[in-house]
């Protein structure tokens, strides 16, 4: 276990590990997204929103997750998520007031991270968590995030 | 309204406007069952676990939910949840650890309640929703959840 314990990274590989043993074999799409979603929304500190968006066309479109009631559809290119896809890179974002586009979905919700997952080299969908402390995630935090990324990218292959 | 208020029936119809607003019209249906679960943890009272199962040959597979991880794959007949598709009817219990072949997915869940969800005229799959209140749900309850099951129905035929 990596036990570099900057900014909630212990955290992050604990659950990690955790990801693995929950989803690995699993031959169903929406129950490992779903778990995944509980997991993470579970075990990481200060978090209040965990979850999927899916990609179809030019929309992102929610996927499961735990926390409140969330927006349904997010075009390329708005918001976090729309941004994380646009540019095909993990974002995290200390003040999400201060993102140009902010979409916000819950009003407690001060930080975010998005990681974009992809299959068969292509963008699915998106990993995003919110956080109502704002520097819950830095740019320390995404190394964690797109571990949990390329475990998401195993079963969603096989989905 | 109805302010029959026994029970939590108050919370439950007001929950029940909420989730028709949330829903209606909108042609995602993995976007509605996870906002539905999440507006049902978010906004009923002692509740540890909201969430869908859905319909496979005999398999119940876990779709989108709030609450921590859980069982991947119920077979039809086994715990609340195989009850109620096997018997084509809601199940209110109100001590789960003295239903017979219970499967205990949170060791912190005491009562539960389950809705078959109906398509075609056939069961498509169940809400479930669990409580750590020994007596949350019970006989009293079941017009209320039977009310989401409805609202639901009209989203799951329309995905």
């Amino acid at each position: 276990m990596n036990n570099t314990s900057v900014n909630n990274i212990t955290v992050n590989n604990i659950t990690a590990q955790e990801l693995s043993a929950l989803t690995d074999g699993v031959p169903h799409l929406i129950a490992n997204l779903a778990n995944t979603a509980a997991l993470l929304f579970d075990k990481l500190e200060d978090v209040n929103w965990a979850g999927f968006y899916i990609l179809q066309s030019d929309t992102l479109v929610l996927g499961p997750f735990c926390g409140k009631p969330a927006c349904i559809e997010i075009p390329v290119g708005k918001g976090v998520c729309g941004a994380a896809v646009k540019q095909g890179r993990t974002i995290a974002v200390e003040n999400v007031h201060e993102f140009a586009g902010h979409i916000a979905c819950d009003s407690a919700s001060n930080s975010e991270i998005v990681v974009p997952i992809r299959k068969d080299g292509k963008i699915w969908g998106v990993l995003d968590v919110d956080s109502p402390v704002t520097g819950r995630f830095s740019d320390k935090d995404i190394a964690g995030f797109e571990e949990y990324g390329r475990i998401i990218e195993s079963f969603v292959k096989r989905g």
